[in-house]
């Protein structure tokens, strides 16, 4: 029994022994114990080996554990609030063509970033002199960022343009609630689908023409909702960036658009949208509508109402939008209507339109954001400088706008252009346009049909 | 004494064996055996029971030992080191609301930020037109920064001026000596306490109308000192931003400003200011005193000078406030003294002074910088948005003008100002304003006494 | 035996006892245990000393084990994959003057910065007025980043200019090739030394007068390659930066520039360089060649061809550059040959050339980069503020510009030109210069003959 005892008592010793070293495995000093204690016959050979082997046993068991479940229980979260103390709270940084830094608890965000768009134009004059050269078309540089969650700001400058008349964006933004937003500064008033998508997205190198009826960036409050597939807003917009130094106060426009989009699959898009905005002229009391002919380089305006006494005016814009994976059709048709502020003068509408069509020869689809009503930023499915060839896109587009009515001879003008894209990278985007002016009828530059070629190359950042 | 010594042997064997299992402790296969020991006799039931209790008894005390004490012995400096490697010797980052990004050392840091006012304004007009409408009052961004400890920079620009007039703070510090920062370049001449008060942090939307009589930014070269509750800073300063073009070269000024504040305490404060300069008039041989009737929409200056040929000029602000708790008082007086250019004319004076009180219903107290006698960003105690109200504060002011002596002509006004402040954060400020002009005796606008209602939406990053 | 079996059986138990608990070794327990078993005469005073020493060995080893390679193999690692996972992506933040942040695989980069310069001049004058005063020369920020790698872009402006005109650096690089890079949009036409170096880095506070003949920044496409010690660059450029809106189209040019520096050594560079450009005038069908004498403050230029009807025309420069150490020899010379656009007209030819060396007292040397052709920032080798003086440098130059030729009578100018600079750190950069018009022979301010003291402070960021 005592041997019996001895024996015990020396294999839980061993084993202990063995055990005891976890990770090293090794003893060697301990195995040449068991060996002496074997040969001067403490324990016999059973014993012996049996004692090896749980030994073993029990150190592989062991030696695995700390490796792993040593580490994980105990260390693993040492190791976590070392690396939280130095870095954890740490923000988080965008670099991937987009700088942003944005706290940990998204409570805060920081965004500066701009866009350059260089263009270069060539005329086949026809009747009036249209200069070939090259232009800076926008310089623009922005910051934005989140305040404690609820709050956004953003403040954009175009630098193509003087003093205050470059400030683009710059406004607040309340989220805190849960579906509405609350804006207010000086932003878009929100209006027709090519409008309200921002110039880096649009399918050609200018918007078609009808753009003109459209209203531009003024200082207002707005609230905005939107849904899965729909959006909303509407709001109250003073007119322009300064005071009024006129004789008269300044105006103001009521002015909403709603989006619905029916279809909203990946690459299946039917969009609807509607926008009304009905504006008191006040300090400035005409209104003047013209633009240049889908081409900016030339200063010369085909069309042009000229300078019109206006009490008040509504405008119209329907959108249309169908997009089938690569292939997209949007259309707009436009309609303003003028109440004079000289009673003896009749009130004149005026009305157009755009039909464009565009397909990705490489496969990709506009990007669409319902709860904008608008197109966002392409991703390309090949980077180029990464073994990708980048997107490629064809456009085309028919527009018509009409500025004659009643005594306003602002002229006809049809117009197509041919469009060609490639976005090398998300950021980046060359364009080759080929407006044609197919026919202008009366106005200040009837009959004068020039085309032109232009170039564009964009980054933004 | 064999099975004494047999027990003891097992007890220590087995205690030694479950010691050897830190952190694991469920060696079933020792309890077996001891189980199967106390069954055939080896071992009794008091020594059994021991055996457990200590191996427990131990095993608790290891278990947690290594959780703690291994782990941090050596470990911990494995973990630092790694982490460190990685991330750390990377900048702070600040984010909450303010982007800044600082080198582990301190040498270094960058800054970018700005600010945005928007304003409405509507008048009810007595004599004159005052339009109403809306404006962007103040759309900045600048950079700023640290460089080698000793050395930092800012550049500020406005974007609702126009080219090099929109330039605000464009400086060099060297900040490499004790208790003295020299500052070069273009900044504010040290003169006055609502002067020396960012646009951001004044009690109301405009700085009360004695504010016309100090000076502005120009190019100089200035000390400033400070100890815990005074300040001090003097420089030398040319005109404006660009060279002189006119036939006579650019004139300069020697100002000054001291602070003290007598009461220091967390809230409350006793500050007192002087402030002096004197200004030999260069290119420009004339100055012109006015102001907007502080709302700054209108165009109309209420009081003015017109020019005033002058050799030079010198002029003086006192400052008093007091601070009691969530209550502010403060005035400034503010007299200048003309010499004129033209021999015959005679010497006039000007003076002007404001008293306004201004109380936190919400009761924040207003954030004094004594080092450079002027206020500073206020934090809300309830941040909106995350279950707080902001902070809410009410001010009146009273203030008057004197621009007649002598020969010249401007005017006196008095006007009254209503103000009430809301903060939602410390990034946003919407303030709304009822501006009374009491009184205005000659001048251009005599008797003319309109007052106005104006609002604003401010937002700093 | 059994005695034997027990010492042996109760040597390992408590060696074992001992070796089981790594790192703590200071079990009390069983050293009094030990003691018992010692004194009841269990073991014996040998074996009692040989278990303690045996124990201490095996503690040792074993407490020094796991403190070293317990930790390097299983928890480095999971260290390393915790500080991955946290901040193991984040991008290089650069602060070191100049703030930029590069993702980890250098795909994207985003950088913002700036440069003041801020001038005070006094002159000496001789016949005309030439206004003492202060002035901003240059206020800039700008951002530039990379993207996807092979694309890179820049948009920078300075805020002392109004409008469009503030636009400096506008363009985007595409840097896929081999040896090969690609840029378009606004930027520097390639010529000439001194034109090439940024105002930033150049001896004096201006250029030397020939500068005039250089082109300015004009939107175009330009390809650029460089080797070891070689550059080569060459464009197509339009003219401005907006469209051009006389009655004629725009003009372009074409410019190349080529350096060789034969010898490239730390501290001894050989440079050579030659430009040549040759511009068709479009709208604008004249041109006119004038400029500052060397100081800028001053409105005044001492030559002036006046407007010069014009066809087109060509301009070279040539420069060599020695820089031994910290004394660098630089020079260029300058033709321009004029074809006129009216037919009788005779067609002039101008010329000029400035010589400059200098000395950087504390040793350092002109920062080359022979990939640029240019030279770049500097790195004083004791920084202000850190213990050290910065960088003292001297400089003399004399340049020398004929603008009368056939019938253009714009006057010839000879400019000697003394500058101290001090680099504090080397974001910084105090120069003062003193400006001495040597002889003026005809033109429009023929015999006027100033000198000039100016000052300049500089920071970069």
């Amino acid at each position: 029994m005592i041997r019996f005892d001895m024996k015990a008592g020396i294999l839980v010793v061993v084993a202990g022994l063995f055990m005891s070293q976890p990770a090293i495995g090794e003893n060697k000093a301990l195995q040449e114990l068991m060996k002496a204690l074997l040969e001067n016959g403490t324990i016999d050979q059973q014993t012996y080996e049996l004692v090896l082997k749980v030994a073993e046993q029990e150190e592989n068991e062991l030696s695995r554990t700390p490796n792993t479940d040593n580490v994980d229980e105990s260390i693993r979260l040492a190791v976590a609030e070392e690396v939280a103390k130095t870095a954890g709270d740490q923000p988080t940084i965008t670099t991937n063509g987009k700088f942003e830094i944005r706290s940990k608890d998204n409570d805060f965000s920081f965004r500066a970033g701009g866009r350059i768009q260089v263009d270069a134009a060539t005329y086949d004059e026809d009747r009036l002199r249209h200069n070939d050269g090259t232009e800076l078309r926008r310089a623009r540089l922005f910051a934005s960022g989140t305040l404690w969650q609820a709050w956004a700001y953003k403040l954009q400058y175009d630098f193509t343009a003087t003093g205050i008349d470059g400030i683009q964006d710059a406004f607040i933004d309340y989220k805190g609630f849960d579906r509405w937003k609350i804006r207010f500064g000086h932003f878009k008033e929100p209006f027709s689908l090519q409008n309200m998508t921002s110039s880096k997205y649009i399918r050609f190198m200018e918007r078609g023409m009808p753009h003109l009826f459209a209203p531009g960036r003024n200082i207002g409050l707005a609230a905005t909702a939107s849904g899965g597939n729909w959006s909303f807003s509407s709001g109250i917009f003073g007119e322009g960036r300064d005071g009024s130094s006129d004789d008269n106060d300044e105006g103001y426009a009521i002015t909403a658009r709603g989006t619905y989009a029916p279809m909203l699959k990946e690459d299946r898009i039917f969009h609807l949208g509607l926008s009304a905005s009905h504006r008191i002229t006040g300090s400035t009391d005409t209104v003047r509508f013209r633009d240049r002919p889908e081409s900016h380089l030339t200063d010369i305006r085909l069309v042009d109402t000229g300078l019109i006494d206006t009490d008040s005016f509504s405008r119209f814009a329907g959108e249309v939008v169908l997009v089938f994976g690569p292939i997209a059709l949007e259309g707009e048709y436009y309609y303003l209507y003028l109440e004079r502020e000289i009673n003896r003068n009749p009130d004149p509408a005026f009305s157009g339109y755009y039909l464009q069509g565009s397909w990705f020869l490489t496969g990709e689809t506009l990007n669409y954001s319902a709860s904008k009503g608008s197109f966002g930023k392409l991703s390309p499915q090949g980077i180029v400088g990464k073994g990708g060839i980048g997107a490629w896109q064809l456009a085309l587009r028919f527009s018509s706008i009409d500025l004659a009515d009643e005594d306003i001879m602002g002229g006809e003008q049809m117009t197509m252009t041919f469009g060609l894209n490639w976005f090398p990278t998300p950021n980046l985007r060359l364009t080759a346009n080929y407006v044609d002016v197919l026919d202008v009828k009366g106005g200040p530059a009837a009959g004068d049909e020039p085309s032109a070629f232009q170039l564009r190359a964009q980054v933004e950042f």
